[in-house]
């Protein structure tokens, strides 16, 4: 009976042991899944990624030759990992990015190990014991100084890097020589490492299939105004046909809403980018930023457009059906000029018909409005649209970009 | 004569040399007075970013101690280097983007040296020519996997920098070893002097005048919401006795408009955060970020009414002055509910008139409503602004943030 009893037992705990396992299997093998689902989804929308992430492979297996290569080791002995670490720290996914990192991080270490040997070879002039102290302030200054100047947003915005690399080699380079007399071998080898890293990371980011930022924020802002449009084409359906929700394509100029960020560093990674396909080395960046102000401008009036097709306050059915004809050549005739700023942006070809569609919509406007007068009825946020439009296309025609 | 042509050309010459010295020594010298305003103005806004530029050179020179004593220099060595690269890369301006740092560099130093001295191990085992393959491969197929595991948005956010070391200490630690036979002395000693640069940094920027990134982040978000409010108690009197141009307090919203980025990546630093003041460990950063959201949907439909302010479209005089009253109390109640909304999340105290305000918020908007219908008229943007103004303090009940 006994024996029965405890066999039971052990058949129970073994059961939910087995089941504890059979849990956990499932549910790392549910997240491994998703995991792979995730990387999936990633590669196919952008595989420049999968591309990113083997010419990443690639520089840094190139760089560790130093190790294996008896002849390339002499030369530069524990030096070389500092190769390694260019690489890794430097290889961004756009030429622009990876290019800026590379030029601040050159630049810096070859200035703070200038000032670095400087430092040194003053402070070595006292006596053995003001050595330290002398120079522990000048890295104290130093290190402060750099910190205060990384919050100017102008040297933020570029320099961040180079600044930081500045402050770290200059400390390296001051302290290190007070316990290593050959400070200049140390600086040298340093530098020579970094800029053999350095260009490694360069040349294979630039010759084998470029990632180029100015292109991207060309697109990004030519897509964003295609969203716009999107928009303006589907309103007009959307609010005098209402079909319940939202249609998922009047959803696109969403992301314009908080894009200011990704434009702002595209662009500042698109300066330190050399001539390439249709831009030219001083392609205005700049100019894009504008549009892309405007563009969010005209998204924030969208979206309390959108607002209005979701709530529950509309115009009675009447006045509706009044204003419809205008109302949808005033909201189509935005469209097709918001979708042909877009295209001209994106081939570079000046726009023919824009004025005549913003010519159009301002009198499907006029109409509206002339049709609301007689009912004393004005609808200010299509007028504002409208309005709005007109001005994308003024800046559009300021900026000059072809 | 001809001498006194000479002289002339000389002094000529001379005059320009001169005017050109002035010219330069004028040009820099407005430069340095323009830098130092800059440089006021950056300390005066925000004098923390003073004490955090004197922090970081404190602990820069303390860590640099490892060099000046000799007891402190013989256990580490040129390693000691490690320690002031660690502080350097380390140190951030918020406590929560140090300890993320910190904590990221620990532990993937320490899991990469692990790995990386297995790899090490595993390909020594292999003959000496398929060494440098094997070692090369896995280097290569490491970096890969890495740099495409950065794309993952949740990794991004949160492990970007971890991961970079990750890869830089495996492929340090790996090919090293192919060199020096001491492997396992590098990893050690890279380890701890990381953790002796990563906890002086941690802990002299928690104790000396910590800047805490989550009650900046509450504070953001209350002065998001004042922002908002000012401009309802600005807009009555803007627009039924327009002085002109726009004040300027009626356009501190704007900052709001593009908040998105700052607000994510406080949330994502307040993270790392331990608790302090008045914010417990797990205090639902989250939630924050959820009344972000609604606060620049608030702030969208707040810039729409803005141009409304400044266009032409106007509506006749008669309407303005017969809804003049009910509009302005819709308006001011609304910015009443703001402020205390504001006010309740700065002092942690349930708002208790809110409810109340919202309410004569509502019963103007109604009055405005069958003003503008005896007139057949409706003022859409002034309903939604309304309307807008209660959703967000809806999901301010939601939160629950006390």
């Amino acid at each position: 009976m006994e024996v029965t009893t405890a066999n039971k037992e052990n058949a129970g705990a073994f059961a939910c042991v087995w089941l504890w396992f059979k849990d956990l299997f499932e549910k790392s093998r549910s997240k491994v899944v998703e995991v792979a689902r995730e990387a999936k989804t990633l590669g196919r929308d952008d595989p420049r990624r999968i591309i990113h992430s083997l010419k990443v492979g690639l520089a840094i297996t190139l760089v560790s030759m130093f190790y294996y290569f008896d002849t390339l080791y002499q030369g530069f002995g524990i030096s070389a990992m500092w190769a390694v670490i260019t690489v890794v720290v430097v290889f961004e996914f756009s030429v622009g990015a990876t290019l800026g990192k590379g030029l601040n991080r050159g630049i810096a270490t070859f200035l703070a190990g200038f000032l670095g040997v400087g430092a040194h070879r003053l402070a070595s002039l006292s006596t053995e014991r003001s050595e330290p102290i002398l120079l522990g302030l000048s890295v104290f200054v130093l290190a402060a100084a750099v910190t205060f100047l990384r919050f100017f947003p102008k040297m933020k915005a570029r320099y961040d890097y180079g600044l930081l690399i500045f402050m770290l080699t200059f400390c390296l380079v001051c302290v290190s020589g007070y316990r290593d007399d050959e400070v200049l071998d140390i600086a040298h080898q340093r530098l020579s490492t970094i800029l053999i890293g350095g260009a490694a990371a360069v040349l294979i980011c630039i010759f084998i299939c470029p990632v180029w930022a100015g292109s991207d924020l060309h697109n990004l802002i030519a897509t964003n105004l295609e969203h716009l449009g999107n928009f303006q084409e589907g309103f007009g359906d959307e609010y005098f046909i209402k079909s319940g929700d939202n249609k998922s394509s009047l959803q696109g100029y969403k992301s314009v809403l908080n894009s200011k960020s990704t434009e702002e560093s595209l662009a500042n990674f698109a300066k330190w980018e050399p001539r390439h396909g249709r831009f030219k080395y001083r392609h205005p960046w700049d100019q894009y930023l504008k549009i892309g102000t405007l563009t969010r401008q005209c998204a924030y009036r969208i979206e309390a457009l959108n607002n209005y097709l979701d709530s529950e306050i509309q115009a009675p059915l009447e006045i509706r059906v009044k204003i419809q004809e205008s109302c949808t050549k005033m909201s189509s005739e935005s469209s097709y000029a918001l979708k042909e700023l877009a295209l001209a942006i994106r081939t570079m070809i000046r726009p023919s018909t824009v004025n005549a569609h913003i010519a159009n919509s301002k009198i499907a406007a006029i109409n509206v409005k002339s049709l609301l007068k007689t009912g004393l009825w004005q609808d200010t946020d299509l007028m504002d649209g409208n309005t709005n439009c007109h001005s994308c296309f003024n800046t559009y025609r300021c900026c000059r970009l072809h």
